[in-house]
């Protein structure tokens, strides 16, 4: 497989670095907000919901996530809500927008050693200036020969990607945390696909890992980053 | 000047599709319902100073100026706003995610007489996701070889673009409607810029056409998108 593989992509966030933590701690922190008119975790219901209705509308991200907070507070509040809480929301979200990268374990010596030997792209969801500017900050930029930011990581999105960086599906290898966007869709499409597991996972990136994928010979089942060199090594 | 450009790039808003009249009746909208506690004209201000005050952490585009209303009510209203002004807010900025896309004159007709003489590029600033969506409603999509969202549109923007484009500036043009963004950036790095001034721009994009930008030989002046196929033939 070493010599097939000539493009390898990653997803940024919880492949790269932290990232579900920091949205689950704002979650936990907006749903305090609202204990007074629900309990917790039907705030966090109400909110996935909200989220849910807005996402063809809004895309992923933390602007459209601040959006549907402050819109189920209005919901759960039955508009009684005083507006301090939609200023503390906005503080939340403001303060995720600001937050350090912190880099996971092994991945900037793995990028070091992919480096020259394979060309490396990251490609990832989310707002397009904030996913640029964690990408600046987490000081892994120059191991990167492209940055896609992309509002979907359907088949048809993958295939676009590839179209732009000119390289086939059977050169192309994907790593990431989300079996349903970085996985599945580079498996049918033809490509590699390296799973990496990830502690915790959105809801809506939750996706049962079913024969429908161990099926497919060009799956690749790791436990940390670094793990991809061997792989690499020993096709 | 003909055989020398290669690559045409056209600004989206307000060059290709009409945007800031939208932007500018959203926010009609939105000082008409916080008049009960400022004129029209200071609310505008707020808004205006709160954009300028999140632009950093935000960028362009719907959702951040929706979160930047959303803040505006809790300043002006000290807080006492009702929380049915802040659904209202986000229903306005839903609507304009929502609104149907309207070519300006001339637009589809240039593209087709240019296609095929030139490799031609898209390069706009906004949200990811709404400027795609855009895009595709316009119907202009086939016409171009490439779409580029930017977060800003300063000269090293325009140099990434065009290390990705493989193009040299003195083979690029770029078309459109502000001063600011479109055209003294490619200026300055060398390329070639048209201005097709619109009746309306935003007050941050406004720049005063000062003997700057005239004192460049590769700047070309243009009342309607259509006259750029005569100003290429000419040269």
């Amino acid at each position: 497989m070493d010599n097939q593989i000539k493009t390898i992509a990653f997803d940024a966030d919880d492949t790269l670095w932290v990232n579900e933590p920091y949205f689950q701690e704002a979650e936990r922190q907006f749903c305090l907000l609202l204990e007074d008119y629900l309990p917790q975790h039907s705030v966090s219901q109400e909110l996935f919901k909200t989220e849910m209705d807005n996402l063809q509308l809004y895309g992923y991200g933390v602007k459209g996530f601040m959006l549907c907070m402050i819109e189920t507070i209005s919901r759960i509040s039955n508009n009684l809500a005083p507006l301090e809480l939609v200023n503390r929301t906005i503080k939340i979200g403001q303060e995720l927008l600001e937050r350090p990268i912190e880099l996971l374990d092994g991945v900037a010596e793995t990028l070091g050693r992919l480096k020259g030997r394979y060309r490396l792209v990251v490609a990832t969801k989310g707002d397009l200036l904030d996913q640029e500017r964690k990408l600046q900050k987490s000081g892994l930029e120059h191991y990167f020969h492209h940055i896609e930011i992309m509002s979907e990581k359907k088949v048809r999105d993958y295939q676009k990607l590839l179209k732009h960086l000119d390289c086939r599906p059977e050169n192309f290898l994907m790593l990431g945390n989300s079996l349903k966007s970085d996985v599945l869709p580079v498996l049918e499409m033809g490509g590699f696909a390296g799973h990496i597991p990830y502690h915790t996972t959105w809801l809506h990136e939750q996706h049962d890992q079913s024969q429908h994928i161990l099926q497919y010979k060009n799956f690749i089942e790791l436990k940390k980053i670094d793990e991809i060199e061997e792989v690499l090594l020993q096709a």
